[in-house]
């Protein structure tokens, strides 16, 4: 039976909700502590995570309030590394395939999502990357999925995990054509990549199927999202 | 019992040690081929990793010459998805903690390998970064490992793994004197990380742990290695 959990995390962060979704799979119970990106607490970085980022677990330990984390539980921070944890820690919901072989297929699916899909995208998103190196990350993820159907190796594992959260944000920025790409382009370049037809026919069942799941949506606010998209990337185009 | 193992890989390569490293904790069966990347075989990117990097690494299938690999057979990369996938294989050699908090501090560390330390070695190397940098990783790292002995988590773990090529080869170089720092400064910066004395007094005990390790010395060709970065970086500091 794991410890006592609290995570602290923002909504608006796609690192942050790859850890929320995993605990959603592995039905933890857990504390959820929001921080405020924009005006961090002063205990968080000393007495949570010295990198002062989220997401952040504090593991164990006796029971105090959220803001003022005890000395003594386990601080544990990056998200890839928090999501192989909860994986670890509740091996019942099965997010690590139990064949080497699969485990391995599954990290680097995941490794490809931090060297090349959210790369292309954040470049492309501030007008600094073309659409076609976006495409060709999308390419070089979509040959590893499975043929026909199944997430990225078969059963949902942290590699559909560590993949979700981003491209749910590039949904939503496409769908509003928010971002520095040239106008109108977004709606198209959505349609290409969740048509489900085209070159990018089977990541787009890959992509609708990753947003169909209930760990998803219990950990997405898609409204949320879209408004601080708006204020953050609205204007990218016509800078002032 | 595991598949055949065959290893794509490079002596002068530090991600490729990694695999050797761990491979000789396991006590592996396996064929070593050796891939020489100034000169690298046509078939190598299009039948073993399309990437055409080492490490990588043929499992499974049935026997065949390692220039000739079978199609059947699982083709892996990226080292650090290797040493897990090792660790995944062979239990008994006790590469992971059976612990969760245990493994997350392990991965916690070899990231910050990757993410401090390596970068921050190459820029000193090629006098692109100073020295001051190099040492906040080096303490940053030091600050993770157990007080008075042990290795990045106690006992001898992937994240040792990670680490141990890359420091053998920086000890390599400042031994030569071989970058783009100031002359004469190798020497100092050597005596400074693995004196065991002043404030890298731990850092410099695990130092030398990890390169008294059987596994690292039976996969390190000390005089090769010195003599590839004499001839790479020998005239950084008066390039012609
Ligand atoms: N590599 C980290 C990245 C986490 C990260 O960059 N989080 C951002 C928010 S998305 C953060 O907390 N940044 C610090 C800040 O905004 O002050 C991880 O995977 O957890
Ligand atoms: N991220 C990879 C990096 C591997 C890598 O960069 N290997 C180098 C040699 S050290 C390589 O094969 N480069 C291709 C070449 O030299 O052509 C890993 O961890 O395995």
């Amino acid at each position: 039976m794991p410890d006592r959990i609290t995570l602290y995390t923002a909504k608006i962060c796609p690192y942050a909700q790859r850890t929320e979704i995993a605990l959603h799979e592995a039905k933890a119970d857990f504390v959820r502590h929001e921080i405020d990106l924009q005006n961090k607490p002063e205990w968080y970085a000393p007495k949570v995570n010295p990198a002062s980022k989220v997401p952040a677990i504090a593991y164990g330990g006796p029971e105090t309030p959220s803001d003022d984390p005890s000395p003594q539980s386990t601080k544990l921070a990056e998200s890839l590394i928090l999501v192989e944890f909860i994986a670890d820690l509740f091996p019942s919901a099965g997010l690590l395939p139990s064949d080497p072989v699969q485990r391995a297929r599954a990290r680097f699916f995941t490794d490809a999502v931090g060297t090349k899909l959210t790369p292309a995208w954040h470049a492309y998103l501030q007008g600094k990357g073309s659409v076609d190196a976006l495409y060709d990350a999308i390419a070089f993820l979509q040959a590893l999925l499975p043929p026909g159907d199944g997430f990225a190796v078969g059963a949902y594992s942290v590699a559909d995990i560590a993949i979700t959260p981003f491209l749910a944000r590039a949904r939503v920025a496409l769908l509003h054509d928010v971002g520095a790409y040239p106008e109108g382009e977004g709606k198209k370049v959505l349609e290409t990549l969740t048509g489900g037809e085209g070159k990018f026919a089977r990541f787009g069942k890959y992509f609708n199927d990753l947003l169909a799941r209930e760990s998803f949506k219990a950990t997405f606010d898609e409204a949320y999202i879209a408004e601080r998209y708006k204020a953050r990337f609205g204007n990218l185009r016509n800078p002032q």
